[in-house]
């Protein structure tokens, strides 16, 4: 798989497991009340990704994002974002 | 147009226009910090514009997104929400 700008997508495929019992299998959200993120911004994805991690993101589902976040790191984060953005 | 579950989605796009200047004509951002919003889920949608209005978001471009949810009513975010859950 190719590495798009930040993320590498493979390694984000790897980490996204956990992602995928809210935000579907395929980044389309399972509930209604999370977001879809299949060909999202990859910018926006990092830029929200760091916004929980930081806890600048509180409110509704934001406590269980936060908790996600925090487990993550920077280029987890990259893939993440690039993985997500790959999918149509 | 149809109202789905919640908003009225010719309502939404009328009020969609000063949205599109970074979200897109179509709700596919512009510019790439900006999430697109285009087939996004109308429930996470509501969430996300009801976060920004009450400053639960903050961080990257979340200012921008307090100003412009400060001035919409709680029908003009469902009629938000619908329009751009619409959106293919």
């Amino acid at each position: 798989m190719m590495a798009t700008a930040g993320g590498d997508v493979a390694a984000g495929k790897a980490k996204s497991g956990v992602c995928a019992a809210c935000h579907g299998p395929a980044g389309v959200a399972m509930i209604p009340i999370y977001p879809n993120l299949a060909g999202q911004q990859e910018q926006y994805l990092v830029s929200a990704l760091k916004a929980y991690k930081a806890k600048q993101r509180t409110g509704g589902q934001a406590p269980i994002m936060q908790g996600q976040a925090a487990a993550l790191s920077d280029a987890d984060i990259a893939n993440l974002a690039a993985y997500y953005a790959s999918l149509k």
